[in-house]
């Protein structure tokens, strides 16, 4: 098993290597959610973020930790979603050639957040494995470096910066919720937030039809993922053994929440807090609204991740 | 001719008063945006105001100036809006009962709006003649304060409390772009903007199905409102004597917009800035996304009037 080399000391460094380069994202409250809830609820909004979703921290951070002789061929990752757009868009701010690795089903929009940005996209056929040989015969011929979406110290360390900021807006809170798809947001917000307020609740939320990270977490041992099926594609993604040793040190629980809930909990959001947020941010929202935690009278951070939606096809 | 008794001290006054029971709203701004503007745009996000609408400025600031023995019979107002929940929620704080006289064809939202913050719907036939009539009858008889949906100067001064807080903000605008609809945010602001900060460039922006005020602003004399058509259901309303002598005296121009622009700019916002919008609160963004004023190069203010959207009902 790899070292699971994410500390307070690379999240704090992260943030010094990133700020300028991504956003401080504002934490929104409101009367009527939090009447809901029967709880105080911060919403830590990363669809605000550069490029709409926390994927530019771990991006930022990775690329701008390598030297320009690292740098010199460029960086290639693999992305079906938003760490693409952001390594393309870390990419052009250090001025070096980015190369993105993409199904060739994925959506318009996504490909054109990469192009925008600068990136090359080279499609493949939309398996991981296709994903993966790709990626790895770039880095073998070129010598770019390679980003993986979370399983990368840097990477996990950029999206831990997220819990900086919330515990210096919010230093009291009780509860703080984390999507969980592969692991790197979990990772790092986990490793953060347990180091600064140690007696915090932290629960993992997870699509039922992706819950690879649920039965790890609860047998002890890295589940191999099953097809996983759910309209929250951000949490799609496997843990990796990395991502597994943080989480299953750090978490106290790991919840599931159905489709249905997570489609109410992401209308919700929309019509009381008025901004746009994707399915796979509304995991958490989805967890308190349907009542599977026990959250009454507390102070509950929950990160919203991103808000990359295609506004002709909301599934209500 | 009524006096336009609205100054900036009694925009700060009202400042003052409703402090602690509004929101202070984020300015927003965006790369994407101001790449296609050629200008740096400030967002000023009323959207995220209680009640999702700026209403809740002039209604609590007109409310709160009443004394308990003004407001001994309650509140009565008129309106198919916002304006009505934000006069019920004033009134709530107050402790004081607050009657609304809305048109029966009001949206199910709207009425749901009014009666979640305490307010007695009063339903009318939906004409102005038979809301002005239900309204000045109950305040007859009940002895109740009227508070006029935009002709009264403390509501008036509630909507310019706005433009302070966006010239804290961002001090050094070149241009503010207001939405008329009645006239009661964009004189309140206008008065505000020009005594701040007088080199600044006013304009109004208006529905073209509902152009009174540009032409009334054009020809110097008020005009009798046609029957209005547009989207922008928040901007039908037509100016009254007050709020029309503050337009003319403080904006430089007034300027419309199309409905298909008002929707090309709405969705726009909403996939770059993360955010919900109504039609209404889209129109200045669309005098600017369509090029219909100058504005390259310079710092451009634009009010987000509101968020309240019936979001099974997108007009894309």
């Amino acid at each position: 098993m790899q070292q699971p080399d994410v500390t307070l000391e690379t999240i704090q460094s992260a943030r010094e290597r990133i700020v300028g380069w991504t956003r401080r994202t504002p934490v929104l409250e409101n009367e009527t959610l939090n009447a809901l809830a029967g709880a105080q609820l911060y919403f830590k909004c990363e669809n605000f973020q550069e490029g709409g979703a926390f994927k530019a921290r771990g991006a930022t951070n990775a690329v701008f930790a390598l030297s320009a002789a690292e740098l010199r061929a460029g960086v290639v990752t693999h992305s079906s979603g938003n760490h693409g757009a952001a390594v393309a868009r870390a990419a052009r701010l250090r001025g070096v050639r980015a190369r993105i690795v993409m199904p060739e089903n994925s959506s318009r929009a996504k490909l054109e957040a990469v192009r925008r940005y600068g990136g090359e996209v080279l499609l493949c056929e939309p398996t991981l494995a296709a994903r993966e040989a790709l990626a790895a015969q770039l880095v073998r011929d070129s010598g770019a470096a390679f980003i993986h979406p979370y399983d990368d110290p840097r990477v996990i360390a950029g999206q831990g910066t997220i819990a900086l900021e919330l515990l210096e807006d919010v230093p009291d809170l009780d509860w703080l919720l984390l999507p969980v798809g592969g692991g790197g947001l979990a990772s790092g917000v986990a490793v953060a937030a347990k180091a600064m307020r140690p007696a915090m609740r932290l629960v993992g939320i997870e699509p039922i039809g992706a819950d690879d990270a649920q039965r790890s977490f609860a047998s002890g041992t890295l589940s191999r993922p099953q097809q996983p099926s759910t309209i929250a594609d951000g949490l799609r993604g496997a843990l990796s053994a990395r991502t597994f040793e943080l989480i299953r040190r750090h978490l106290d629980d790991i919840v599931t929440v159905s489709d249905e809930a997570i489609v109410r909990a992401m209308r919700t959001l929309w019509q009381h807090l008025k901004i746009i947020v994707e399915a796979s941010a509304a995991v958490s929202y989805a967890a308190v609204f349907e009542h599977q935690l026990d959250v009454s009278g507390a102070r509950v951070g929950i990160i919203l991740t991103g808000g990359n939606v295609d506004l002709d096809e909301l599934p209500w």
